[in-house]
């Protein structure tokens, strides 16, 4: 059993809606209806130690990335993030890691006026981070059934850097200095797209972030719409030094980890998306489009290749930290 | 730095409040305003194996615990349950254990009408469950700094059970069998009191679950409420039979995890509580009052007894379970 049949069995039967519960387990967060022009949108994630980042990184860096994650689900929904609980277990309390933790944590709410209302904490071997976030928006969250055939596929900022980075710590490549820097930076600091996001969520059809690996991420998105798509690997935006790595298909299509956005929307829309994440200062690229054929077809250099690595399944994968 | 110490230095000095965040870090849940009649409480609590249950106890008593530890947050705000995010780690997905959790899992949310809306899943070296719970009033709700000096003080069910249990398991006693089955029962099926809180709501100043200890938990309130109380231990609900037991002061007073509520309401009401607890089938019973002295007191047969144990904290207690 991997991670999408436990939630397919065990966690989407109970997936009935109601007035209020307009959507429930399969996106990237539940929407609640309070009126007719304000929703709460609220999704919950779990961090371990060793699995989502190393036991060693930094406590800035923990606290980032463990908020970053929590956001980028709130960005794929086009909401903008306004409370959050957090459950802690940690072998021990060490004041000085604490303090350099809530330091950043802290920094980032602020920094996005979001509210922290709730917690937990225990003592667990592993230090563990949980957090439920809940944001707001005026509308339905972009979901991810939401892709019409002919839509264009975009996608924020560059794929398959977390993952070139996490190559370089497993030891399968040796990055260059200033490559690992950059991929690095990714990695711990994923921007958060809640701004970008939340301002074209009226020009957007379906969305999602892009966690577990850019193929598998559109996949879902496709599968809960009936398409399929049209990928050009070529347009897929990366570094351009990665390419000449052996594994570079794999970090773009496959790596995860990115926290960045992809979405669809209508072609109609491609001049204001454009403007709107030049203004924003967003990288935003066109990889592709929605197609009435429900495969995902993948090009490059206008001949189809085929791939065939899975994307990430946290039951699945041997590596240790994704 | 204990528990506590923790929550004060870095959890609550983001407690802010606004026109929606009505009530925040520090109480059972956090309370947001979606109009004049309807609130939303809200709270988070993580469970771990080997800390808050026995690693091979049965996924049936896990399921059930891990929600009545959160449903008791409801319950102590009056409020009624109504949406729930889980999310899980484990070392494997194992198809029988998760078919028998997932079993008693619905059909407790189901006997309450409560949606599952969200989750996460991950892999992690020990099963690790975090719930974030969403209940519904008609008002604020039950605070623990709404104690009235003169208010009497309220147990619901029987306390020091699952104490008792837990020195059973760990070889500090030995319980007889009959009494162990009743403790057993105490410890790994609390029950809810959701449903009497609910009703009892506007009848109530203020509650708190007994999750750390009676104690602890009542000192919580009066802290909060800046009085004090004099407690009656021999009017604290247990079991006779476990009085022979030298441990039996510490059970009652400090043991927690009973998941019974304590709270405070006017002398008034006194008639109508025990009568909507009769009604109901909930042992209900008065063990003290509200005081203006800010101590709480301990009375035992008409005299001032003395009693310097603390409740628990997740990082200075020696015990591995609770």
């Amino acid at each position: 059993m991997n991670e999408f049949e436990f939630i397919n069995q065990y966690l989407k039967p109970s997936n009935e809606r109601d007035d209020t519960l307009l959507l429930g387990i399969g996106d990237d967060a539940a929407t609640l209806k309070l009126n007719t022009h304000q929703f709460w949108h609220i999704s919950t994630d779990m961090l371990i130690a060793d699995r989502h980042f190393f036991s060693n990184e930094s406590p800035e860096n923990i606290a980032y990335k463990s908020l970053a994650v929590n956001f980028s689900d709130m960005a794929a929904m086009g909401a903008w993030p306004k409370w959050l609980l957090l459950s802690v277990a940690f072998p021990q309390l060490d004041k000085d890691w604490l303090d350099i933790f809530f330091n950043t944590f802290n920094q980032v709410l602020a920094s996005y006026h979001v509210k922290l209302i709730g917690g937990d904490t225990t003592q667990g071997p592993i230090t563990t981070l949980n957090i439920t976030i809940i944001g707001e928006s005026d509308r339905l969250g972009l979901q991810r059934n939401d892709a019409q055939i002919g839509d264009d596929i975009w996608v924020t900022g560059q794929i398959g850097l977390a993952a070139a980075a996490l190559y370089h710590h497993w030891d399968k490549i040796n990055l260059h200095e200033d490559e690992f820097k950059i991929c690095e930076q990714a990695r711990v600091h994923p921007t958060i797209r809640v701004d970008f996001m939340f301002q074209a969520r009226n020009l957007i059809h379906a969305a999602q972030d892009i966690s577990d690996g850019l193929l598998q991420d559109l996949g879902h998105i496709l599968t809960a719409s009936q398409v399929g798509a049209k990928v050009n690997l070529e347009t897929i935006p990366s570094i351009q030094a990665l390419k000449k790595y052996e594994y570079y298909n794999d970090w773009v299509l496959n790596g995860g980890d990115d926290y960045e956005i992809i979405f669809t929307a209508p072609k109609n829309n491609q001049e204001k998306l454009v403007s709107l994440a030049r203004e924003a200062s967003v990288p935003l690229h066109k990889i592709g489009e929605v197609t009435k054929n429900t495969e995902c077809i993948l090009m490059c250099n206008d001949k189809i290749v085929s791939y065939s690595k899975k994307g990430f399944d946290h039951f699945e994968e041997e590596t240790t930290v994704y």
